[in-house]
């Protein structure tokens, strides 16, 4: 039985993970940390972590930024406990504080907490590492009519990730209109769709002769970001001092 | 039985349709007229179509623009049978000589041929109209690496038909690259997807408040503007004067 | 502005009804009828409708099968207030009861509220129509792992509205495995996806020679149902007496 | 470059072998074996193997199962001149002549020639590890309608390969209709779709906590097939003595 320790447990997502952890047999919450305190929380709460008495396997925080410190130094003290970092909005500066902590404390830290998505990834690359430069590859993402940035930054990873794996350089086009020209061999296509209440979605076409090989992934929910915390909480017990991601769990 | 008059019989298109008629009961190929006579062909072949000595019941174009003038002026000789004219490539000139043909003798033209491309822009239109401004419309479609123009034709037709159904001036986006602002509601997004030997393949997305439509429609060979061409010269037989596109199929 | 009268006011759908009125500028919640009352809600609430003291322009209802009668009969002595039926589970007799009703009061009743699903079945019965049987239809929908009902009510909703427009008597096919037989005419393939936490979709494939057409519907969460509440109610008002449903609205 | 001996080289799959080589400037059909001559050919051309006189570095088979012999025979005496069989319909008494010739020639034998479908079937594998139980599978197979058995033999690969790293024993569930019961966490969805002209295409579904991953592979025509021996044919060039196939390439 994994004993958690959820830092911003009255948050949106802490309430997510709260649910989550209750349906599941193998975690519980043991303790909560977040702004105020609640009598009739389903587990003791603190407004400060160093205030925490219950003993815990590991530390998930959904918190907010400012925490990172004092969230560290409470794990550091308390022999290690591994953290589960799903906070987003870090500094240069915090995330290069938080790998340094890693050398001597165990520290899961991933831009995007999705199993899923993690794994369209690696897939995309052992999938460009084969096909070579006979497949053309175009990346499709859609998202709701809100989301002010295009492309989305899950779909800039996967460009990436595929650029890297790849001879030569890569050239991201996002607008093939009224150019007149054929595609170049070196290009990844990028297209971002916008539309209604789209959770996210993301697909990568690999296009060649007469064939053509798609890996998509579709988010139907937030709450895919509370299954991979949970399950990142889950395989960090036990971990040595490192920093870990969700390749690490593929 | 409808007995066919095939002009360019022996191009590309031409044996296609050979083929395909050879495979129908209800038609038949009464005879071809090319460049060049093939005594071994299936059927009798002209170089000249006022030479033609068979009585026909409709004729099917996949020619050159340049003999536009002496098919309509024989088919209006023989009592103004039937024409569908699929070849491409015509000049604006030759598209209004062929509208005021249409005013005394059956013509039917389409820009595009295929009868699952047209109902795909019918039924956008009435999609667009039943959901209003609460959806938000985006076009994809894919095609070969070797495509210059970009968006496709036939994207721009589905946009078109969509935006003259809708409500306020439609913009065409396409490229919301770095742009960091929200959709508009009178967007219409258009991207151009190239890679492969993909033939052609159009989606229009609606999306809406917890749901998406998704119409589309995959070219998996040029044959199927044969298969049009076919079901049109059957469709024509007996027609009035008149100018008929795929729409009058629908 | 539509003033709404909402049964079953503090249900689940009754939440998300009354989120969603409160970001539209067209329509209010008046007053509000459930089991028991909330002095602080943002409208004033009742438990028995009788009691109700607002003038209201429609009635949506999304309560429970035991309080049709006195909707109903609320609404006829007001008269003849609109009513929008969202409540599942009608005995046989209720439905009969709610058919004679509307007779004499304008009454709304679907077997599915969501918009697109209704829109998606006139266009299947539209291409089905046009695309003849040379062109075979094959349906997939995709639930969720909790699911006990194969094939959906909806995937049947859509397979008999297309069998209702096609030539002959249509067969339902669900398992060709180890048939080693070909495909007939008149078949529709029905194919039933059951995995993890799928809200609903629903994918109508019309597959011809070189073309294939294919029109799907996503729910992304069940919200939309109550999306399709509120505009049923806003095209309520005003209405004669009548049994009114989604293809009204299309 | 690389010096090709095709056996078959008349047939449909030789023809488009010989135009795929002529795109290619890394190799060429140096000869050719078919039942007829043809002096006219790009490349000489024999009816017997043994008469071939000139120097190859590979052998490409698209011709018969009573080949199998005279091949090997011929590859082994000029010094093991690797072979790549594309035939198909060889007796299980053939398959295993030909794995016991490999233990002292290279030959190349896959049962599926498309690089993208081998490719697809080693992520599957890969997804189903990562995965785990906690996302169902599911596998959708689509193919026109003359087809006879059903699922695809390619379908089955799939579902046998991702069965071979699943814990515990997977059951193949073909029909959900009338069961009236929730899914088995052990099931693997199998649905054989059938319509009009499609090639071929095969989707793996993995549906989990709200998000879902999808590998799909899509084949236009059997000319990728011709593709996948060419790219194998490159592949062997001077391989040692052993059983080689597509998942060598991936």
């Amino acid at each position: 039985m994994t004993r958690i320790l959820l830092c911003g447990c009255f948050g949106k997502m802490g309430r997510v993970i709260t649910q989550l952890v209750a349906d599941r047999p193998d975690c519980e919450i043991t303790a909560g940390v977040d702004l105020q305190c609640d009598p009739n929380a389903a587990f003791p709460t603190y407004t400060d972590i160093y205030a925490v008495q219950e003993t815990v396997d590991v530390i998930i925080d959904f918190s907010h930024p400012s925490l990172l410190s004092p969230i560290l130094g409470y794990a550091a003290q308390n022999g290690g406990i591994p953290v589960v970092l799903c906070t987003t909005g870090y500094s240069s500066e915090q995330v290069e504080a938080l790998k340094a902590a890693a050398e001597t404390q165990p520290i899961f830290y991933s831009r995007n907490m999705s199993l899923g998505i993690n794994l369209l990834i690696e897939l995309s690359k052992k999938a460009a590492k084969v096909l070579g430069d006979q497949f053309d590859i175009e990346i499709i993402e859609k998202h709701h009519n809100q989301k002010i940035d295009a492309p989305s930054g899950t779909a800039l990873m996967l460009a990436d990730a595929i650029s890297s794996v790849r001879e030569g350089e890569t050239q991201y086009m996002y607008d093939r209109h009224a150019q007149r020209k054929k595609r170049e061999k070196n290009e990844i296509g990028l297209h971002a769709v916008r539309g209604g209440t789209i959770v996210g979605e993301h697909e990568v076409i690999f296009a060649g002769n007469h064939e053509v090989i798609t890996l998509s992934h579709s988010a139907q929910s937030k709450e895919l970001f509370a299954v991979g915390a949970v399950n990142a909480a889950v395989f960090m017990c036990g971990k040595a001092p490192g920093l870990y991601d969700m390749s690490a769990m593929i």
